[in-house]
């Protein structure tokens, strides 16, 4: 291939398509974001408007573009909301998936494909269930992808990452703490913050080191490889508060709602991705540090350009 | 209920949606049969027709039935016809089966299903992988349906039937024997039956045992159960084709294609269905018998009536 490579990136908008479109791009790939509607591409200049629960227009989407890759981001990813709409969980990362992947088995099936699942899976052996709506639309998600892998002969890997942390809007545990925090310091809430367990254990990977193995596994990986992807350290929320404490201007208290239930940390096997000379980078109190940085530029626009 | 128990039965034109039909409305139950287009419902006087994988028109068909049971049996069954259209059968036994499940919680909560899975499911533990795009989707049918009880607390059983046999249209193994003996018997065909494999063990029901099987459960199955329906008996190839040959009016040879692979019988877990007092009734020889006589009076429809 003497021209760029290209890659299509679904949920080009969201907190990790953020960090890969620009990682891609840096890394001399040619980048084509999609976006699910006009709203989440009007603050981009360039991309592909795209639902991926619309059949048709995903197969002609695959067809017009031709990509040599594609990272799969797209999908919708809180809990709380997969309660309330289930069925929509179900359309967006089960159905919507499952568009793409036909699309690409008929319209550009030599294109290698990572779909990036989730840690928050179940296993769906014996009679275990779904913690949530959410899980289960990632498990099926991933069984499917799987399954157009290994029966349909499409060039197709998984990624599982977890807790992924950074700057940029995310709904995730440190982006929550992080804003609050800078709440806390602009003075517009009380200094306390709440959280369930403090002893609750979380494996925290920075985005930019996950997007950087999500690149190597699109040119390294094996086909119908399943990759785990995380820093392998688990952080108690007391670290993560501390740490916290450590880049913050303001002292908080902290307060613990549901001190004795903890939360059983997911362990991750980290060798299959470290086999394509992976590593974090990124350390965590840096992590920290950008994602207060990102609230105060949020807040504070002008601070950014001194 | 002083009135009559309604029950809607989707797939009502299939092999074994006619037998349900007829046996639910012979036991005193208000059957609303479902077809999935007006084809499939042209020799029927009475029905609706709904698109299951039309969401808007399954919660239409739901609000306005308000059934007081479901038996869905709708979907494609053709393994071959699924590494054909691998998304189709996702589409019908999938998609499908949310818009229905979504469609009675939101508008029929009191509502008790049942979803017929089948016995071709993979145990999707570990890295097993599904046989086939079939299997595919009847496993991820039963998963989304057990997660629709299990989170959303609708009232939802499962039936894992093994092999349906009886008069009636069917792509099933005896069936198609069947059919080629009456071929044989009117000098349509060679008098040869060509099969796999002699020793091959299937376990046969008679559908007319499986629809009460599915009555039973409707009626006194617990929420949530998944319970196995079959004969508990295992058949060899070798047998089924004796006993044909005790039916047949003419002699017929026997080739085997692929004498040295032995398909593993699967084996059931009959215990469940049995506590609801539920045991086949139908000897295996008048399901035989049954099948050909369905398939002499195709071709000879006056001998009917004689």
């Amino acid at each position: 291939m003497s021209e760029k490579p290209l890659v299509l990136i679904t949920g080009a908008n969201g907190f990790t398509g953020r960090h890969a479109c620009k990682h891609f791009a840096d890394q001399g790939m040619k980048v084509v974001p999609v976006f699910r509607d006009h709203s989440s591409m009007s603050s981009r200049h360039y991309g592909i408007v795209c639902d991926l629960t619309n059949e048709s227009a995903v197969t002609e989407l695959i067809v017009t573009v031709q990509p040599n890759y594609v990272l799969h981001l797209a999908g919708r990813n809180a809990v709380k909301e997969s309660w309330e709409e289930p069925m929509n969980y179900i359309k967006t990362n089960v159905v919507g998936t499952l568009h793409l992947i036909e699309g690409i088995r008929k319209g550009a099936p030599h294109c290698r494909t990572l779909v990036v699942g989730s840690a928050l899976q179940y296993n769906p052996a014996a009679d275990d269930s779904p913690p949530h709506p959410y899980s289960l639309s990632k498990t099926l998600q991933v069984m499917i992808s799987k399954a157009w892998e290994e029966l349909l002969n499409i060039d197709l890997m998984i990624a599982k990452p977890t807790n992924l942390i950074g700057p940029g809007r995310s709904n995730g545990i440190c982006s929550i703490i992080g804003r609050k925090i800078v709440d806390i310091e602009n003075a517009k809430c009380s200094p306390v913050i709440d959280v369930n367990n403090l002893q609750a254990e979380r494996d925290f990977l920075d985005v930019r080191d996950a997007v950087e193995a999500y690149r190597l596994l699109l040119l390294h990986g094996g086909t119908g490889g399943s990759y785990e992807i995380g820093s392998g350290v688990s952080r108690s929320m007391q670290e993560t508060l501390e740490r916290y404490k450590q880049c913050s201007t303001k002292d908080f208290a902290i307060t613990e709602n549901k001190p004795g239930k903890i939360e059983k940390p997911i362990k991750l096997n980290l060798s299959k991705i470290k086999q394509l000379a992976w590593t974090p980078k990124i350390p965590f109190s840096t992590s920290l540090n950008d994602i207060l940085n990102f609230y105060k530029h949020l807040y504070h626009p002008e601070r950014k350009n001194k």
